[in-house]
């Protein structure tokens, strides 16, 4: 119950970021509508085509891509508020970044699958709608870069499978997991923390070569 | 079985019209059938995969591939007429498009799914193979951006449902459905017709926040 | 048994030129890891999702995903080794994309799927890897554009079909086409064969309509 209210708050917010992204490349408004639903739903899409869960989720709950539709196109109209309202969107995704990996690794649960799948579950879900809007908008992968995201949606979901597994009352185990998430992801943004990056230059790495063997 | 003719129409073009981009990327004949192919029926795959509806298409009918990739490698013999002749790709097209949409729509229908994931069904069956196409091609997708487009989807598959609604005959609904989207799309083509464009201008808008402040 | 063993190495080797275009796009280590399982086994989870062949290989055996990953991030820190012995990565790649054509063919074979849906389940298999690898990086698409790339997964399956219907034994089947593909793959980078490119030049064209028209 709190977690489809939750989700709800969650898709509404991804497709509001959509449509900010489409904005930015100059779509119409049904490319609007599209990129705003392929961030907010293009996760769990993904997730239940990778699975075999069929019907996908907004299949079964078509008012989903209602409010993606509806909450991108009203985007348009509200854009400069979006925009001076960055933090209340950061704190929004980071709550459906954890919601997300909670349903995603909950699915995975429900169809008996291991935790390491589990948790790719939750992953997926947490990831592929910025990845899909990114693709489509031809921009660099955002969550392929930088920040703790994806690591976030591995925490929440080693945390909830944790919490399953030592019998935590299922509420209980939602909330320890919204708040430890939310909190790890706002404090990773706080204070800059982020993954090692692997950055391989052709360039310097041909010197080096021809460097030795001088 | 008008349908079939006309699919088997569209197909074809679709995949000429993919050589053509495959082209202007300099693919070799395989990335010429790839393109050609995933023009043609990576939208009816799309949906098969959303939809959970296998066998995909072409799978169990092995001879669209052959009619794509033949008519990719065909293009690139008549590239230089494919060039002139657009207004007849467009046309044809056109007809496709709505073809698409009927057969993406039937299939949800088929499968007892609500209206509003027939006309999605449709939607995604008319648009995705572009959306590949453009993807693999890294050209900004078109059915994002202008033309009434996904919208002739939605047109004609909303058409198509209530006219099974109302009980018409089959073969009329199809015709009707077809006469009405093709016209739509070459008429909205002609007035330039298009729907809104949303531009979502980071720096005005970081403008326009400095200059309340001020 | 030879075949998984060779299937071992060969994601192996294709994870850690995943992980070598994660790096030149400075990814950090979840975007390596990502990459790198996307080259590896990207191809066969769309072969998966494509004939609807749940559950897909990597959640039968997590441990792959494993392997990806760990391979990888062991790539960042080994990479001056890796671009060293480039040739070296082109013979595991090759022998990964014939071992990739036979594991995709079979599964279609055991889903009693016709020859050219076995085929193209082969290439499927063989080059959707390198192609999401690509995308993801936003790259030129290489299997699309050069080289004998799924033309040696087109031969190599219709190799192992045709000595199947021969009745060979299994294991010479698996063995005879693995030394016949992987030698046309390298003969073929040896002397430069590819198949043609088609280049669809848009202002030259028009130029000859024009001058045509003169």
């Amino acid at each position: 119950m709190l977690l489809t209210i939750l989700y709800i708050i969650a898709i509404t917010a991804e497709a509001m970021t959509g449509a900010i992204s489409a904005g930015k490349r100059k779509m119409d408004w049904f490319g609007v509508m599209f990129v705003a639903s392929i961030a907010a739903i293009g996760g769990g899409t993904a997730r239940d085509m990778i699975l075999g869960h069929y019907p996908v989720g907004w299949i079964k709950h078509p008012e989903y891509i209602i409010i993606t539709c509806t909450a991108g196109v009203f985007t348009t109209l509200i854009a400069p508020w979006v925009a001076r309202n960055q933090r209340l969107f950061v704190a929004l995704d980071s709550i459906g970044l954890v919601v997300f990996s909670i349903i995603g690794c909950r699915i995975a649960m429900d169809m008996h699958l291991p935790p390491l799948i589990s948790i790719i579950a939750a992953i997926v879900t947490g990831i592929f709608g910025g990845l899909l809007r990114d693709l489509v908008c031809r921009q660099p992968p955002l969550v392929l870069h930088k920040e703790l995201y994806a690591s976030v949606a591995m925490f929440s979901s080693s945390l909830y499978l944790l919490l399953h597994w030592y019998g935590i009352e299922e509420t209980i185990a939602v909330v320890a997991t919204l708040i430890a998430g939310f909190s790890l992801r706002i404090v990773a943004l706080k204070f800059g923390w982020s993954l090692p990056v692997f950055h391989f230059d052709q360039k310097q790495i041909e010197r080096q070569v021809r460097t030795k063997i001088k």
